[in-house]
């Protein structure tokens, strides 16, 4: 990782962290364990992918910090919520999230429904209230983003794929390269991409830029989840935080099962390059986006 | 119940349920299962209590019905996604709602978890479309009152306070009149607020017109918690369509048990006058709302 995405890397975390405590509510009176929940789920450390897409978006369009920071934190509510439900014993079943007990674990389950619950709406009146741009217009355009990429055809309906893939695994039957891709551009893919779109939406970028960015967004997505799936087969369980190479034991379609290692490799370095080539029409220094399709190749965890 | 809000409620059921099936995605490919949950989510009948607040506020205000339509569908998606949640094992552990099946007993647990995800994340999907109305500042201020209504300090967070009151149960400590008056207001009260509310975000109607739905909707929302729990202590399961007497059983504080039976039906009576005269000011024929709040004390499920 260069220097300098290390030091924006960093800089994203903790801006955005502190964003987060300011706009979930204080722990008080009988919503406590609700309002210790959410500060958990979303303070829990983690890459700050997203939140840095977004920064990095909206300062190549001259965007005030004090509203991209809000547009950044309400996505990742969204993405904790997510990471909140995907844990659960009837979903993915985790014990162990960024090294530490996931939230069902930490609370009960009960609570990490619900908490991911009030995430997803917290990040909508983030979106939709004055604090983030006084144009009603903007707001109300990332409030249909956001919803898009969270929806029944975003990112939810990318984890039921998900679990269709494992009822087709017991099956003995293994979903093809385009349907795999499918699902990751869903499950992960549509939030990526509405993250390094925001920034355009909050400085009225030209459409010419904003498809730069959904461009580049759909291949680092892509990349990142391939990346992924590397690492699930190579990666150490204890520098990745959670549970390793469980896709491939349930006999789930993987990028590495469906290329091959080096092929899986191969193809992560070509879409981080194409990712890279997206960014040409952008007049604005994207040194930091670049080296993050880098970055999400080459990350250890 | 009198025969012109018997037609109303019939004609609102109807119309939102037409637009619920316009406005949920088909039914297709690998995402069939999560699609057909939530068809079987929101289409399996209830009061629409919600909707028939939407369409008959929206209406005092000459809105159009494609406008309130949407709305009200936004509203009723939410509010089946919290049914969805609340049933879980994990949560009331409900087999049965509205004379069927739950919707984890009928599909599985992840798929009513993520249901209830996408069924969030659309209703702020219809809410920010420009179909829902021309104007971006209406858009806006209808998602950032539903979100507040939804989240840690509306809906989701109701519900966590209505747990925490099963953990007191347990301990043997009961909520008092005023934490259990709070407790619905939360849970219940806030999204039967903004049902009544949005009619006049939609029509732009003055704020004493708008105080007065919104004092309206929340002795209603009290009024019809109060009724809820004089049926389940006298009510008949099998009208109501689902398990009776479970707060009781719990040990849970319930209004009969804090006033008693009569007192709970005297407070109801209270309420339900008390919302009718909130509507004092509105120059428009509130019949409709008026015969609301009488049916809302008096049905028998």
């Amino acid at each position: 990782m260069t220097e300098r995405l290390a030091a924006a890397m960093a800089e994203a975390a903790q801006a955005v962290e502190a964003s987060l405590r300011d706009l979930l509510p204080g722990s008080e009176g009988h919503t406590a364990r609700l309002d210790d929940a959410l500060l958990y789920a979303c303070l829990g450390g983690g890459k700050r992918l997203r939140p840095l897409l977004v920064l990095a978006g909206a300062d190549l369009f001259g965007v005030q910090r004090a509203q991209s920071l809000r547009v950044a934190a309400a996505i990742e509510m969204l993405h904790c919520y997510s990471l909140a439900h995907d844990d659960l014993p009837c979903m993915d079943d985790d014990d162990l999230r960024r090294g530490r007990p996931t939230l069902h674990k930490a609370f009960d389950e009960a609570t990490a429904v619900l908490a991911g619950d009030a995430l997803q709406a917290q990040a909508f009146a983030i979106l939709a209230d004055p604090g983030t741009h006084p144009d009603a217009a903007i707001r109300v355009e990332l409030v249909a983003a956001l919803a898009q990429a969270a929806g029944p055809r975003g990112m939810v309906g990318g984890q039921a794929i998900d679990l269709e893939a494992e009822r087709l695994a017991v099956a003995g039957q293994r979903m093809d390269m385009a349907e795999i891709a499918r699902l990751q551009a869903m499950k992960t893919g549509a939030l990526i991409g509405f993250s390094a779109e925001a920034g355009a939406i909050l400085g009225q970028a030209s459409p010419a830029a904003r498809a730069a960015l959904r461009g580049y967004a759909a291949d680092l997505g892509l990349a990142f989840q391939i990346a992924d799936d590397i690492l699930d087969h190579e990666g150490d369980a204890a520098l990745v935080g959670k549970r390793l190479g469980k896709d491939a034991a349930a006999g789930k379609a993987t990028f590495v099962g469906l290329l091959g290692l080096e092929g899986a490799k191969a193809r992560a370095r070509q879409l981080c390059e194409a990712a890279q080539g997206h960014l040409s029409p952008i007049s604005g220094d994207t040194g930091i986006l670049h080296a993050l399709a880098e970055f999400v190749i080459t990350r250890r965890s």
